[in-house]
């Protein structure tokens, strides 16, 4: 935030995923720079525990700020926000946003009934972080670890029978478990960043579930980016935006660059370029 | 090997997988102790590239070893085994064996048409391991990786119909592969510590695809057991045999120890007991 500013915002996540928030952010902020770390080489984060998730997520951090001069960091993996907002704010000295908050504000803003389901990794659902985030905004919700999903979309398996088949089931239970609770949820919130790439298959199976208007799907990746733009655009663009010149990306991976330069562009929606692999001592 | 020996036999794994072949080991070394490690804080292997993998590998090994007093290794990590084997064994200094060599002795001793087909990890297939063991002995194989079954055994879905269809395909798409190559396959290696939990589903898709007594599965993990316990008993014991005593486990883990607690009994067929956490700086 200096005369000398870099002009770059960091994107964090702990695989590729996190290039759906990307996507968004330059679909948002067209003159923006970007640098995108994966800690692939410790992935997945969903399943680890709460202590291990923030010293990654904290290392991860100070790579993007102190090495590559990232000037605001957007967390765009659902696990460390949830469990390691804190750890990343105190670890670095730029502004920090996760995807949690601006999932929860659009999920509060899309439901009538306020009644709302979230669908996340294990460690996400269970730090309840977008149940408290929800309940902050009146919101009543029910929550459910869908540890199949993220395997299935790396597996490419994104218009198959049997993804259908595990999204039908996932979606049932947590259907079932709303009503029980006598809640009639009108939104569900993609809680991670791997989702939006099935989005159709969850809306086919909401359809069939619950009728055509049943229930609307919230993307916290979309929401993030909307949310990430306000914030830079409003502050006269924190020396981030360029003078015009196309987006520029650059992307670092801890692990498996060959297999982020393949998968990547699934997510990014175009070619993620040359990824640099970077040591963070893990 | 001295004789102040510890007489403990060190058991890897990156996760807890490895369980299943420590349950035969107990089973084939009564008399044994046993110190187990799953690296859970940097799992999965399967995933990641060599040079992770191998790092990773190694400080576990040396922890075994140098904290824990190990004289004899068993690698019950097909990914470890495939792409790691020579890098523990520079790492330590004490006979190591992993799950790949058994796993193909094992499957040429029951090919008669010598034509067998191997399942498991991206990155143990990647190395084509299990493809060089069985060229050695003769045999001809394909070989395919099944990223799916991982997590449907840990979501617990171990007799469900999903997995039974993600078997199907896999199995339906390395038979024809086979029979293209113009291969009589007999034999299925399971080349992943986490598929005997699954053998009733391969064995029932088989017999559906190919009939009563088409192909037989070879478990990689019955397979080491046996070997290890081989090269214990033949060398008179190592000093590894205790007295009589009940057999004796102690599980380490690098995160997760509640999740290892509650999950590793489901591979080991017994109380785990307390899991303790270690740090091994990743």
């Amino acid at each position: 935030m200096t005369a000398t500013s870099s002009g770059v915002i960091g994107v964090f996540d702990s695989g590729f995923g996190g290039l759906t928030v990307l996507k968004a952010l330059l679909a948002r902020l067209p003159e923006a720079r970007f640098v995108f770390l994966g800690d692939t080489a410790r992935l997945p984060y969903g399943s680890k525990s709460r202590r291990t998730i923030a010293r990654y997520a904290a290392e991860s951090a100070q790579f993007l700020v102190n090495e590559q001069g990232a000037e605001f960091l957007v967390i765009a993996c659902n696990t460390a926000s949830a469990l390691a907002l804190d750890a990343i704010k105190e670890a670095v000295d730029v502004p920090v946003l996760g995807v949690i908050e601006p999932g929860a504000a659009a999920a509060a803003a899309n439901s009538l009934t306020k009644n709302v389901m979230v669908i996340a990794t294990e460690a996400t659902v269970a730090s309840h972080a977008y149940a408290a985030a929800c309940r902050a905004r009146g919101l009543h919700g029910v929550e459910k670890a869908c540890p199949l999903l993220v395997p299935l979309v790396e597996e490419g398996w994104i218009d198959h029978p049997v993804t259908e088949e595990v999204v039908r089931i996932y979606l049932k239970e947590l259907l079932d478990e709303a009503r029980q609770n006598g809640q009639n949820p009108d939104t569900l919130v993609l809680g991670c960043t791997h989702y939006p790439l099935l989005r159709p298959v969850f809306e086919r199976v909401l359809v069939e579930l619950t009728g055509p208007s049943g229930v609307r799907v919230i993307d916290s990746a979309e929401a993030t980016a909307a949310e990430a733009a306000r914030l830079v655009l409003e502050t006269g663009g924190f020396g981030l935006l360029g003078d015009g010149e196309a987006p520029r990306i650059q992307c670092f991976a801890t692990d498996s660059v060959e297999k982020f330069e393949r998968l990547g562009s699934r997510f990014l929606g175009l070619p993620v370029g040359k990824v640099e692999l970077v040591d963070l001592g893990g």
